[in-house]
């Protein structure tokens, strides 16, 4: 099974599991569309591919991994969007969960998808305790305080903001999850991993950059332009285009740098930087192509 | 170490570990605001009652336990204070998380609380990887979906609401979860725990009810009546004051009796059933002594 195909099974068996009898339907509609229609699961993918690498033995616990992963993006995306943050009315080219739902079903779909994503480990690692809690770990520290992406949301609140901590929790943190818990799914010793996915972060956080400024909003499918309504800080203005290019280049490149010895890193190497360069706007791709 | 400093110093360490260097200090303080000053404590202090009667061997991943409940908890009151659901201007005799601190930070103290809860389990179960997966799970099941928490405060966003399932869910999963865990942390056989949880969530739920009618604001430290104005049932309603009253004490009998085989179980029926009448609004109680 192709690893696409291996994510959405595993996502559609996690939220599959919230819709069972004596639950609230609506909520259940709620967290399902919180994680469907597909993204482009960059951050399972990465996990997925990380895991190849260091030559998987326990795919069930990768496909958890990787799907607890793309649970918590999800659940940020929600919270992210609600009025209070930033009132966004589309996402994936369809209307925002609390634009369907209501606003409080879109919080409490935060909420349980938040809790599912650890369900989601749990309920794969029980026959591999030890991996389970490196696992467990990694999730927690990338997603809370201080260092997680709910902390990179919330420097948005701080009236002086430390932009490295604002960008490497928002960004960075899901991102070197991906990776060091692909590493620990597959029983490998994990914090060698966590520099690549820091640095896939970055160049992700680059690329986003580019996206909100070069795409056109049915290219995105969500509104353009943000960084600049919400007074965010943002990569071309900072670096011009062609400087933000460069700069992508070179964390692309300095990333599949970091990656460690292992089985698959050829292949990983390559992944990465065939990766990096689908997340450019297709307009500028087809310039640096 | 008495039961109540126990607790207080497990969720000080927990809080404490949100508002380490490079993390954003607003968010740190918001999530400190959510859990101090101090409730009652209803929920850990019947995690730890049931560890001691299981004869605990594990005091700090008791702890650990009884701290990731009262956190849900904690997390839970601050989303449902959010204009969104209640609109509650106060908590706890203080103005509430949204108000003091803004609507984005109240979101995002919630999300984080629930990461830390799992945190806590995690970061104290590491050496007893079987207690700390019994523990995990029950947590999860507890808060999410379709049974726990978040689907207890979703059943209010249905048009039918069914009845049964939306007070075991919004308020006797984390009692079940409080008495399963505890004899998990102490290495018990948890499953027939659950039963006295149950009960027990019934008979706050009761309790509850009567204080939302019969308590002053200044008593309750938060706005009365507040079922009457959402429309939410109440037993009160349902079975007039003396019924409710009566209804309680047969849950408080029920519970002591339910109470599985164990070497502190005397201890432990006497601690349900004073406990319960703590339970009670001054007024009643003073009546009913």
């Amino acid at each position: 099974m192709d690893v696409m195909s291996r994510i959405e099974r595993a996502l559609a068996k996690a939220i599959g599991q919230c819709s069972l009898p004596g639950g609230p339907p609506r909520l259940a509609a709620a967290m399902h569309d919180s994680v469907f229609p597909r993204g482009a699961r960059i951050r399972p993918r990465l996990c997925m591919a990380v895991a190849a690498a260091c030559g998987e033995d326990s795919p069930a616990l990768t496909d958890a991994a990787a799907a607890s992963i793309e649970l918590m993006h999800c659940a940020s995306l929600v919270h992210d969007d609600l009025p209070c943050f930033d009132d966004a009315a589309t996402r994936r080219g369809k209307p925002t969960v609390h634009v369907t739902h209501g606003e409080p079903l879109a919080v409490l779909a935060g909420d349980a998808l938040i809790v599912l994503s650890f369900q989601t480990v749990i309920r794969a690692g029980m026959r591999n305790p030890q991996r389970m809690a490196t696992i467990l770990q990694t999730l927690g520290r990338a997603v809370g305080a201080p260092l997680g992406i709910c902390a990179g949301q919330a420097w948005e609140c701080e009236d002086e903001i430390d932009l490295a901590h604002y960008q490497q929790s928002k960004t960075g943190a899901l991102f070197s999850a991906a990776t060091v818990m692909g590493a620990a799914a597959a029983g490998t010793d994990a914090e060698p991993w966590r520099r690549l996915g820091e640095l896939l972060g970055e160049a992700y956080q680059v690329a986003d950059d580019l996206r909100d400024v070069v795409c056109t909003p049915e290219e995105l499918g969500k509104p353009i332009g943000q960084d600049e309504a919400h007074g965010r800080p943002n990569a071309v203005k900072l670096l011009g285009l062609d400087g933000a290019i460069a700069r992508l280049d070179a964390l692309a490149e300095a990333a599949a740098a970091s990656v460690p010895d292992c089985r698959g890193g050829a292949d990983l190497r390559a992944h990465i930087l065939s990766e990096t360069m689908r997340l450019l706007p297709k307009e500028l791709a087809r310039r640096a192509a």
